[in-house]
């Protein structure tokens, strides 16, 4: 898995941070880009990586604020141009449906593809299929905004392969079979468990993706022991009174919210313009008071997750 | 005058060239900026020049195709961030305004300014004020698609100011009377006629601005005699059987309505992606065979219009 921040802004472009867009990459994991927020141009910023539109199987829209959302046409209709004739689905707050259909019939596009538009009616469980659980709770922002907690089941452990050989397991469909967790007869009537020739089930990931929010509880929760957090942090901590009038967070506030939730790792975007290249240091450390692993994500970061550990390895650019 | 090209491709946008966007820029004629269309993240382009989002004081829509409109919402929301509070007016086919206002209401954005959506109902003239006039005609796309012309009204002569003080009017208010082309009598009776101490009325400019269109008689039209000619040129004469298949045109229609308008110069944008840069030579050469004075233009290319000549002056960026 690894997570690309295509966007790491706050309200308005700047040449150096875009609108938010984050695409989650599911290809090692057999599935596609899973992309959270839509500001306008995020097609444009995909250009200038080796992404393709094509591979976005899921869009989540946290909230309805331009930011998040003007990109959203034009990435679907060029998802059609570009060969994209997968299903999509997009998940995100009550109007969403009514408003991308209406801009897809005034602007005469049609799409390759089945789109289906879900709008979240209330906290719970969005999405659960045989890989993954989104849950959804509501945050504190000045309109409907929410945060999404992705969790990867637990992997089946791995097939220990000389250990069922040596158990009289012959090569084959059978291994297939125990290796997937169901038990087996072999020809001579003998019975070899699943359990006694697979090590032990994997955990899988956790992240938590947070749209603009004041500190809330529903951030701690959504965020509990996950292995990253994302959440935004609009402003320092000496302009805390301006995120409270705003309904946005500190570095400070994002911080608590990573240690209530006894979290791994931070990553902070939704970064005020009015913060420089220079400052992002300062701003740092200013959040690691409260929580050490704190990173802050510029456009263009990429960060990968391998085996339980997550490394910024370069710029996707 | 000077025209900025911030989006000159076609559909969708590529690492060089945008979504369509024309910036009039008419500080020099004491006016703000007029913008012709405005794809997806022409707000960005403009952040890649010195222009100003709160100087552009009219907007005009050629058709409702996603890559002409999905930069609207954000842009006319970043004007109003940026310090923009005169109105903004804009203009174009019916849809425009239920669509914008929806935008803008679900998106929950508030403008510092008086924003007033006009749909153009039928052919004719749109705007007339002092200083200029606008026509509309409906050109041949594969949805209702304007073309504009643009015309400066003619500026009064320039005061002959040693005319006038030998023909005896004293320096003061009688001189600026006489400029704005109104006779005056002096203090002794004595009649002095306005044109008499006035050189010739200099001609305005004129250009068309065209959408995406096949040749059709309403571009001539709208073209006719006009200094400058902004057409698209989306194929190649090789790829014209496209052009008709889709509503556009190769470089030779637009030449061919150049030539048959009698216009003196022409602008060819709304590229095809499918033109590399090394591609541009022949595509210009193409278009010569009928009409010889034609620019490719590029995005972030300049145009200047100076004492009734049009240059190429510099890359905007």
């Amino acid at each position: 898995m690894d997570l690309h921040f295509l966007g790491t802004g706050a309200g308005m472009p700047s040449k150096t941070r875009n609108t938010s867009a984050l695409i989650v990459n599911l290809t090692a994991e057999g599935r596609g880009y899973w992309l959270f927020d839509c500001g306008e141009a995020t097609q444009h910023q995909i250009l200038h990586t080796s992404l393709k539109p094509r591979k976005i199987e899921k869009i989540f829209i946290t909230h309805l604020h331009g930011d998040h959302l003007f990109g959203l046409p034009g990435l679907i209709s060029s998802r059609s141009f570009l060969g994209g004739n997968e299903p999509l689905d997009i998940y995100g707050p009550a109007g969403l449906s009514t408003w991308l259909w209406s801009t897809l019939q005034l602007t005469n596009t049609h799409l390759n593809y089945e789109l289906c538009i879900h709008e979240i009616a209330e906290e719970g469980i969005v999405i659960e299929d045989e890989d993954f659980l989104v849950r959804v709770k509501k945050l504190e922002h000045v309109i409907p905004c929410f945060g999404y907690r992705i969790e990867q089941k637990p992997l089946a452990g791995k097939l220990l392969i000389e250990k069922a050989l040596a158990a009289g397991v012959p090569k084959g469909p059978l291994l297939k079979n125990l290796k997937e967790g169901q038990d087996v007869t072999l020809a001579d009537g003998q019975v070899v468990l699943s359990e006694d020739v697979t090590g032990e089930p994997q955990q899988g990931f956790t992240i938590a993706i947070l749209g603009d929010t004041k500190y809330c509880d529903a951030s701690v929760e959504l965020a509990e022991e996950a292995d990253i957090v994302v959440h935004e942090a609009t402003f320092d901590n000496e302009t805390g009174n301006l995120a409270k009038d705003y309904g946005h967070s500190t570095i400070g506030d994002a911080a608590k919210v990573a240690k209530n939730a006894n979290a791994s790792a931070l990553i902070a975007n939704h970064i005020s313009a009015r913060f420089l290249p220079s400052d992002i240091a300062k701003l740092k450390k200013q959040g690691q008071e409260t929580f050490e692993n704190i990173y802050i994500a510029e456009d263009f970061a990429c960060f990968e997750w391998r085996d339980g550990k997550l490394n910024e390895v370069k710029n996707t650019e």
